[in-house]
């Protein structure tokens, strides 16, 4: 029987009752495709005498595999996997394509357009599933979510289920996880898998303030938690890695953050995307164990020119992953209207970078969305889900600026193919055909025909105007289609210019 | 007699005239200051049978020295130098300081406004004097001139004296540099410290075209040179570093630029300021070498809100050594107004950052003033001398965005000390008193008193409201001075507020 790319192949093996010292894998599993490439898998413990490791081969043909072990009863076991084609809409792990993009291991873009529940892992089971039901009828495909539970301010439900028994002395003890803890990550990370959902896995917390004492774990421990959840989710097609939500309120020396991020890198077999996220300080997401840039700046994408500028300074995919959140609470981070968190959404797509949503309406029981779930209220979603429909259907890995250094039109797109240009909040009542240069090489001509599609982000729809704008005049800077009408446009509604080439 | 602290003391050796191979230094002076510090200085030939070494200490009392050398007739060479105060107005090498400032090596801030001549050095003397003269009628404090001459457009005048002679194969010979080619650049380093200008040296030449043939030079030789100019210039209290002007300019790999930046911060023994200066690609800033980003961006400086997010990426101070030119070629490059120049200027400043100017008026002769200096004729220069005078005057490091995260004021200043609001160029008739919280500590209190100055960027005035502004409220993010009326403004002109606390 072929076992199918990009699904988990699970292997049990029986092993000792008691713990292995955390400075120990258990065991690891080399696999060996017919090809000759290798990868080696750790294995983890799953409470008793059960010990697992999970594997995703993400190429077909012959794989076969053997155990390395310290302890003689999970060493030396071997076997073979056939692997045959995906699962139907199966894509394989999302990795950076295009240096500033997306794309599955397949190569089929992803664009994220993302949500945030942070404490969503802790809720009672309906609300648990309520969220993610609410959150594949908006149309989102990323879910930031905590492991450790959270406390503080709008949090008012507190879990029971934590995820390391503790000791006599009252610590935590690292090496004894709670596997019923950890078989309910496993679970919503496979159901977000099964919605369409990219989780977004945050793994250590700034928000525990003292009250399960998680903040308090040494470094060595720390290490080890890592290991074992690296061991246990890696396998998961849809894990991206986040270190820290706003690392920076924890009092840590910036190089135990390195330490722990360098560290995951080396472990982690299927090479998920690895991100660390801010508060008030940057962290230095040049080093190379950051595969893109997670970055919260309340104003970065509030006007147009200015979110660009981390593409520039990374060179890597740049991910807003907090742009303050659609609600009506006091607090200023929590009181965007939907119009304004969208328009936040548009300025970064066309800064050729990407969002997440939250929202705060504060809720019955205290708590904000951002931190409970359960339905979505605002009017946000629908529009970031049309949003997100729209980059779904562009042909290529993603759009980038085109003409930054300039800065003539807000365009974003792909050179010579699509382009989209943001009019902000406010349209004017006219359009006059004009594309900007990208400069980088590939150039606009004279004869290229285009079409224009007017979207109201808001109201969300597309028209596409009549005329066929043919390029007259092409420069080193820009192109224009002399004789051809300005486009009519709804003056002061919220809209962007979808401009295809059509030949 | 005593040695002034921070004056070149040079040192005059006697040794082959034949040439030393350019891999090895021909000797190294040990200073060891009474305190135990040690300083290696490399010495340098100086053409015949001289050899010397230049060493500036920066601490007061008792060095002596030795020589070190493969070579017998400059080995074992030892002196005592005794150092006392500094010459009147001497103030050593700039540094890092506060993170995104600079200051003086005794502690005086540094606050750039610099100005930019590529082909300076390569002029007849007079245009060459005549240049320096007019940047201090300015008022600018730094000048980036290149050391290889330039080719290419707008470029009239070429000189004879090249820094290496050339073998008999045609190549330059790095191990023979033209002696009079380097006293000229010494001459021109010394000249610029005499009128308080710091020399931006930029080391490699991304404007040779071929002509010369010196970015032909193989990675080796290039390492020859840089040893050869860090030995003969670094004792210069005045000099930094700039690898290169627009390195993507030129096809080589990014690993060869890392690896002459991490040469030339080994090799230099007084730790001057290290950048690298981009044409459309960034470099990453992130990395040790770099002590400041030296960026171009058209677009960074035009609005509010972009500038400040460099500091964010690299946490170092951010330099826009080229924000296009006051002029009127029709390069969109070189054709500012000098009141969009003098904007982005402000807007450098209240974004936390520094900026330098340049001038690219058509010259009769073809050139420009950028390429080859002369009389500054634009409007900007007058009212950067101003801006310059108004950060001098500061009493701190220097200035910081405050509440950059909301960006609500475009206010930046030292908190609870000074603020500087800039209003744009057309400024609105009335002004509200209104202060943002800094939130990162020092926080503005009830009572607080302030003074506000009406500053005309472009009229060069400064005019003092008579009003003294009491705090009364005091919120977590902004502080308001009830019961005070409106600042009247002379609308429409490009104004800055200046908001100092009195008590």
């Amino acid at each position: 029987m072929m076992h199918p790319r990009y699904a988990v192949l699970e292997l049990l093996f029986t092993g000792p009752v008691e713990p292995i010292p955390t400075d120990r894998v258990p065991l690891t599993v080399a696999f060996e495709h017919e090809s000759g490439r290798t990868r080696l898998v750790p294995g983890f413990w799953d409470g008793g005498d059960r010990y697992l490791a999970r594997f995703t081969p993400e190429h077909e043909g012959r794989w076969t595999w053997a155990t390395i072990s310290d302890v003689d009863e999970l060493s030396g076991v071997a076997g073979i996997i056939d692997v045959g084609g995906p699962v139907m809409g199966e894509h394989g792990p999302v990795r950076v394509a295009g240096t500033f993009h997306f794309a599955h291991d397949d190569g089929t873009p992803f664009r994220p357009v993302g949500a945030t529940v942070y404490n969503w892992l802790h809720q009672p089971h309906g609300r648990f599933v309520e969220t993610v039901a609410s959150l594949v009828d908006a149309g989102f495909n990323k879910l930031r979510f905590l492991v450790f539970p959270q406390a503080g301010g709008y949090v008012e439900h507190f879990p029971e289920l934590l995820p390391f028994a503790r000791g006599s002395d009252g610590r935590y003890d690292i090496s004894r996880p709670v596997i019923e803890f950890f078989r309910r990550l496993d679970d919503a990370v496979v159901l977000l898998q099964s919605r369409g959902i990219q989780a977004d896995v945050l793994i250590f917390n700034a928000y525990d303030n003292g009250r399960f004492g998680l903040e308090g774990l040494t470094e060595a421990e720390d290490a080890a938690y890592l290991r074992y959840l690296a061991a246990r989710l890696s396998a998961f097609p849809n894990v991206w890695w986040s270190l820290c939500n706003e690392f920076d309120i924890l009092d840590r020396p910036t190089e135990r953050w390195d330490a722990a991020g360098e560290l995951l890198a080396a472990i982690d077999p299927h090479q998920h995307l690895r991100s660390i996220h801010n508060w008030v300080r940057f962290y230095n997401h040049n080093q190379p164990w950051v595969t893109h840039a997670s970055i919260q700046l309340g104003q970065a994408t509030e006007d147009f020119g200015r979110a660009s500028l981390f593409r520039d300074a990374y060179l890597k995919p740049i991910v807003f992953d907090e742009i303050k959140y659609e609600g009506d609470i006091p607090e200023r981070w929590g009181r965007l209207t939907g119009q304004e968190l969208v328009h936040q959404f548009w300025i970064a797509t066309v800064s050729g970078c990407y969002a997440s949503h939250g929202e705060s309406f504060a809720l019955g029981g205290g708590s904000l969305h951002i931190v409970e779930g359960g339905r979505l209220t605002g009017q946000s979603p629908a529009r970031l889900g049309f949003l997100r429909g729209l980059l779904d259907n562009v042909n290529g890995v993603g759009l980038d600026p085109i003409d930054n250094w300039w800065d003539a039109g807000f365009v974003a797109g792909i050179p010579r193919g699509i382009y989209f240009q943001y009019l902000g909040r406010s349209a004017p009542e006219t359009w006059t055909f004009r594309l900007p240069q990208d400069g980088m090489g590939i150039e606009l001509r004279a004869g290229d025909r285009f079409q224009v599609d007017v979207i109201d982000t808001w109201n969300m729809t597309v028209e596409t105007v009549e005329t066929i704008f043919e390029l007259t005049d092409v420069d080193k800077n820009e192109a224009f289609a002399a004789g051809t009408n300005p486009v009519m446009l709804p003056a002061g509604e919220a809209l962007a210019l979808r401009i295809r080439r059509v030949s």
